[in-house]
């Protein structure tokens, strides 16, 4: 089964890379982007077919590796 | 408007930083865990709500600096 997991800042935590995206963007004349936020989606394939399971393994894999729980949130898409 | 822009390698390009990640998943016991490949998730503010135009100017923000085109496909949502 293909799980896709969307990890980013959470809201008030400074993104530096997403600052420089929005300069290097305004810079090339796309002057009406505002704020850019910048996170990582990750495409896990895993064996199986049971979703409960397999979407309860995904949040323990978040939480132990995917993603850090202090800065950042994770969303589970199965 | 919020635009969402998933950059992901193309298949049959080498994911190291995925490999990793399936490795350390597997050695903390999650044995399901096969392939996992990773991208990014850029999330824009653009003015305006003229969804073509904004979708246009997002397809070429991808093309010039958001997505390597050799090695990268993109998705974009409005």
């Amino acid at each position: 089964m293909k799980v896709i997991v969307n990890v980013k800042l959470k809201n008030g935590v400074l993104d530096p890379q997403g600052k420089a995206v929005k300069h290097a963007l305004n810079s090339l004349g796309f002057d009406e982007v505002g704020n850019v936020r910048i996170g990582k989606q990750i495409v896990l394939d895993i064996a199986g077919d049971d979703k409960e399971k397999i979407k309860a393994d995904t949040q323990k894999m978040c939480e132990e590796l995917l993603a850090n729980p202090v800065i950042e949130d994770f969303e589970i898409i199965l």
